[in-house]
């Protein structure tokens, strides 16, 4: 007799799993979810919290902020009198699905429209780990220079939207956009892509717009279809 | 009889001991070496390339450059004539004492006085893998925000020296140069700190002249009383 020999397909890692099960429970709840990744000081927060405060009468929104020490940034956005949430990651350069796992039950999962996850500020080590997200947004900003897509290819590979911040000080640098266009067209073909200045609110419109489409479609139509990020 | 028990005393880890042999190796050439550190775009390759232009002239210096993709700074290094070794870490979000160890052998060793070692552009990871250089050197950047120190302190509280780069668009940002230096002594107090910008040149005299001061300290002394870094 032939012996049977099980043959065990695509398994999952012990992050990903984590990350599956924090989708099914944020899609159960209605929440739709962005992992917003980005080196220090590209202007996560800054993003954060426009955003906010433009979306807060539409939208019920919480935030979760990764860094390795600190609550500076979630004592900002707690200003704003939304939810949320401090992971500090101990040293780690990287949320996890675990740490968003833990972080759930801070939040009054059934009032909420839209989470925003702020990851720890680096453009390498966060796009390895999924958390269970529905989006995955990267914010570059004008000061960092125009050769980043090509030097972090897998961070600008993995997201869904690019915001590149700071464009108010775009004469003060040397930034090729040209060349940095075509570094993100190489990795992210067709990538939705928006510039903008968090300091004149300059771009901020059609960001807005990507988020209330985002929000308004996975209201309508469920969490099926989207990668998990 | 009593029985002896062994007392293995700080046991060094893998990349520690690969890391030693780096520094004496280094010692040995008479290289004084500098790993130099900083987030994505802070400005680590321009330093590099004013520190190479005034310098080259007096001193016999090398570069070796740590990416996860592309040679786009070795490249623009080599333009100026120096020894020049690219190192792709491939994925991996910093240099660790083996791919140092791997890139010696590339350089002309009898023939070097300073080696300048460019780091992954990371804020979090360089800073747990001792290479086996003489000095860490940490670049911050107006644009990356005042609150870095807070928010990164294994980083900061881990170099021998501190240069802040793009002074020249100070006004352009809200940067508060005190809550920044507060931070900065907090965690590193009397830290060695410059103010420079790359860009006009600003700064970049006090620099230079520790480089200078700290490659003659090494040429007469030796490797003894420098920590492994």
């Amino acid at each position: 007799m032939s012996k049977t020999v099980p043959i065990v397909e695509q398994i999952l890692s012990a992050n990903d799993q984590i990350a599956l099960q924090n989708r099914s429970q944020l899609d159960a709840s209605g929440i739709f979810t962005i992992n917003l990744m980005a080196s220090p000081g590209a202007g996560k927060t800054s993003l954060i919290m426009a955003t906010i405060q433009a979306l807060q009468n539409e939208h019920r929104i919480a935030y979760i902020d990764g860094d390795i020490a600190s609550s500076i940034d979630a004592d900002k956005v707690a200003t704003l009198g939304v939810p949320t949430v401090q992971i500090n990651t101990g040293g780690a350069c990287h949320l996890d699905a675990v740490m968003l796992q833990r972080s759930l039950p801070q939040l009054p999962l059934t009032k909420l429209d839209l989470l925003v996850v702020e990851n720890v500020g680096n453009l390498i080590c966060p796009s390895s780990f999924r958390l269970g997200a529905h989006r995955n947004v990267l914010i570059a900003s004008v000061p960092e220079g125009d050769d980043k897509p090509y030097k972090y290819p897998v961070m600008y590979h993995g997201v869904d939207v690019l915001v590149l911040n700071k464009m108010d000080v775009l004469d003060a640098f040397d930034f090729n956009l040209d060349y940095f266009q075509r570094g993100v067209e190489i990795l992210n073909p067709g990538l939705i892509f928006y510039h903008i200045s968090c300091k004149t609110g300059e771009g901020l419109a059609g960001w807005l717009e990507w988020v209330r489409a985002e929000v308004a479609a996975f209201k309508k139509g469920g969490g099926d279809g989207y990668e998990i990020r």
